[in-house]
């Protein structure tokens, strides 16, 4: 490799996991309201330090039970056919070309290494790989978005 | 390694680049006005179908030039130390314990294999691992911030 070819893939450390006692399969229907814990690896306890001063967080998982096999590019939103097919990329789908998983939480609870949080759609045993406040530059108040967005729900 | 030992580190495959004009050193200062270019891969041009779309997307992409040494858990946010020290997650800076950035961008442009995008503060050059619409789910009205946060502007 060329001394200054570009880098193809990246590796990140997994900083925590997902502790959650509901099944795997009722994670979707229960997504905006279910609580759930994510215990950080005890290295990271004093990075965590103050995090309780946020209402909000973004939460970087890593979907370790998503298809990794060749995905297409273009998928009709949710699975559902009466949506328009669009490119993986222009919806929040678990098929992205790296099954990175990004949610926005409600912060209710830190003790030592376990933060307890609100709306984290991921299954029990989940890698995280990132945690980051949401803060006032994350708030956008006008949003223009497809017009499937509004149909889907 | 036991079959099920958790897994320490993930491998994500770079999707794009940043193509920016802006020297890194002006970055900093500009990065609520400054406009770049993400081009993603050839094989991912069919993913961003339908993107132009949206008004906003979260951009997440890896900081090949933050230092990787042992950063410490505790840090002044922006290095300024008239602002208390809180952990590295507790805040948005560039020593998490993975050089991830998550931006949220204006997306003012989407021409083949090119996203031309406002408020993406990185440097021309860095991987891009993942980019994901902004929709009515990620906006938060009511946040709680920490007391710093205002006084850091």
């Amino acid at each position: 490799m060329a001394p200054d070819a570009p880098i193809a893939t990246i590796e990140a450390k997994v900083i925590g996991h997902v502790r959650s006692a509901i099944a795997d399969e009722a994670v979707p229907r229960r997504r905006r309201d279910m609580v759930v814990d994510i215990e950080v690896l005890p290295e990271y306890r004093a990075a965590l330090t103050g995090i309780e001063a946020y209402s909000h967080l973004f939460v970087l998982f890593w979907m370790h039970k998503a298809a990794r096999a060749d995905t297409p590019m273009l998928a009709h939103p949710h699975g559902n056919k009466d949506l328009p097919e669009v490119g993986v990329l222009a919806a929040r789908g678990r098929n992205h070309p790296n099954p990175i998983g990004l949610a926005v939480v409600e912060l209710i609870g830190h003790d030592g290494l376990r933060l307890t949080v609100r709306k984290l759609d991921a299954f029990d045993g989940t890698p995280v790989i990132d945690i980051k406040p949401y803060d006032g530059y994350d708030q956008v108040e006008h949003l223009r978005l497809p017009a499937w967005w509004k149909r889907k729900k």
